[in-house]
């Protein structure tokens, strides 16, 4: 029916045009919205770069105190959202990232008129579940640890109130600034996984509470943002900075990945494991625990070493995953929330692409080849082999 | 960064070799795994059509007997999702895809080793969802309508239970058949663009609940799975065969779209519109309904003949969704359901196909082209304009 080629993976195919990030894996480069994300990183709050991708502009004083104020306002769940987290939290099959999806799917219960679908009412429900993303993943992690959830604070940024909820405590400086930076990193990059799955949700004139559902079952998966998780259990597993090079040598020589380690689209190292890299040094001395921070400078050099003299010209390097590990867990967050916590960063590019998408839509919907049988004919069940 | 075209919509794209399905849109041809629809039509139950994706062959009767055994099995809804449903059908923002996006994702609850990714271990999560999901339906409908829902029976098939969920009454053998046809038809379908989230899911070996929780989502658009219930509002609008050509005529006058006619893929008539119509005029006889069959088959006349004449070779034809819409209102379903029934049908075909590229998977990760700014510096909060 159709020669041409199998774009299995849909490598190097071009999906869409879009003014949100690039991403150049020759040259290290990430942009958001325009900005070299060395640019921002440090400098804006997550607030700030949500504003970015969904405005185009980075806000003015007015403009981010009134995006701040809505977020705010939306912080707090529908119950029916909370009980629904009280009664699957303790469930295994309901790990953190199949929790968030289901309330993230249950947030609709808030929709107003689903049938406005007009760009400002997509832009509120964006601010909607952009809010809620942190409440939920604060929730579920209390719930599930036997605590009461605590209630989000009006006064604290979108990042420092997350660790508040999380915790109860309200975070020392550079940590809601270490977090708020990962925030701020990780918020949008080119079309990856997640993304495309929600640009194709909103491509058939679905919601945004599907599309970002989509993009939360999508970035659960091992290969694109289940990876951080791997790597903190790597990092426990090599146990100290002494045998981190026995340790890639026996795991490459049993055949196994290392994770957190090379990318599909970064052929050098990726700009944001420099800056998360930089951000989780300063944490560590600040709370004076280094054993973490040392452990992963050490892994990467080792790992980085060892793989290019076995496999040598595939240029591999730390990407995002491996120092994403080393930050939070810096932070004191427990290491199978590390994908939601990815989430609640890269919702502000969710909520962007979608928007995007939305504004010159298209139906996406490719081909496949079928390469199976034809011809069978039906034979009645009693004579069947 | 890239020269390539931009293949928005990636129509013509081909994104995966499979064995499922293959439409041929000029021929007017849909095959499943092997067999004509035309040639299944009628003839295999839905369970023998899940076989056939999910196991390459029509089952015989020791292979039928065990699929329909662990379906039955597994119809009952965990508490915590029938609670869940419980909270929710009432609220608007809660139509009835949303509920059901919801409910499948909260499935997992049950989801008995979520690191179990052995072919087996998938195998037995199809059968699972699948089995759930005509209990959601119509739980989550009974609940909105302050009616209790009604537990399933296990000596009926998955089309007959599910009438009997809905009412509470046995159905007519025609009905059941009709809707048990009917799922067969919409079990597969190339790679629509649900189909195609469902795959693009599973190859970041996410899981298969994120992956149906998202194409739930998908197929809830409009421009895919969300048509039948417009082409049920037309029907209602146009009120009898007489009005059918002014109607239309108006509509076109208008520059509106009809409803359920014209396809991506199909320059002739869908062959499951052959079926689907053959299949309501016998409901129709059955039970004496004749005004919604013979509005349809006029509706459809007239349309083609004025578009014909409006749009000249574009060759457009009554699809699937049209007499998706005349049979599902025949059987008395509520025009708001008939996209969840779709679900109820292809979810067959999201599991095959989520299984087939587990089987053989390459992470889905196409490209977008960047038309943004570039080298744009920060400035303080406070300067900008």
């Amino acid at each position: 029916m159709t020669e041409s080629p199998v774009a299995k993976g849909l490598e190097g195919v071009v999906v869409a045009e879009s003014r949100l990030s690039r991403v150049d894996g020759l040259k290290g480069e990430l942009i958001i919205a325009g900005y070299d994300v060395q640019e921002l990183a440090g400098r804006v709050a997550f607030e700030e770069v949500a504003h970015l991708l969904w405005r185009g502009h980075l806000p003015n004083r007015a403009e981010l105190d009134a995006l701040r104020a809505q977020f705010v306002q939306h912080r707090p769940l529908p119950y029916q959202v909370l009980s629904l987290i009280d009664a699957i939290a303790y469930k295994i099959g309901m790990e953190p990232m199949g929790a968030l999806r289901t309330a993230v799917s249950a947030l609709a219960v808030d929709a107003m008129d689903p049938f406005d679908r007009s760009p400002e009412a997509e832009y509120q429900r964006a601010i909607h579940i952009t809010a809620c993303i942190p409440t939920i993943v604060a929730a579920y992690d209390r719930i599930r640890r036997g605590l009461s959830p605590i209630n989000p604070r009006q006064d604290l940024s979108h990042a420092a109130n997350f660790l508040w909820m999380l915790t109860g405590k309200e975070p020392y400086p550079v940590s809601a600034h270490a977090l708020d930076t990962y925030l701020v990193c990780v918020s949008d990059h080119g079309m990856n996984a997640s993304t495309f799955t929600a640009r194709i949700i909103v491509s058939t004139r679905s919601d945004l509470y599907s599309a970002v559902t989509a993009a939360v079952g999508s970035l659960k998966g091992l290969l694109h943002g289940g990876a951080p998780s791997a790597v903190l259990e790597m990092f426990q597993a090599v146990g100290s900075a002494e045998n981190a090079e026995a340790w890639v040598r026996a795991e490459l020589a049993a055949g196994r990945r290392l994770m957190g380690i090379g990318h599909r689209v970064y052929k050098v190292r990726d700009p944001r494991a420099k800056i998360l890299a930089e951000l989780s040094e300063k944490v560590a001395d600040k709370t004076g625990q280094c054993a973490t921070y040392n452990l992963a400078r050490e892994l990467e050099r080792v790992a980085v070493a060892v793989l290019e003299e076995v496999k040598p010209g595939r240029r591999l390097h730390a990407n995002v995953e491996f120092y994403t590990a080393t930050l939070l867990d810096l932070l004191g967050i427990p290491g199978d929330l590390f994908t939601a916590i990815f989430a609640i960063g890269r919702s502000a590019g969710w909520m962007a692409q979608a928007m995007e998408q939305l504004a010159d839509n298209r139906l996406i919907r490719p081909m496949d080849h079928y390469v199976g049988p034809v011809g069978l004919k039906w034979v009645p069940i009693d004579q069947r082999p």
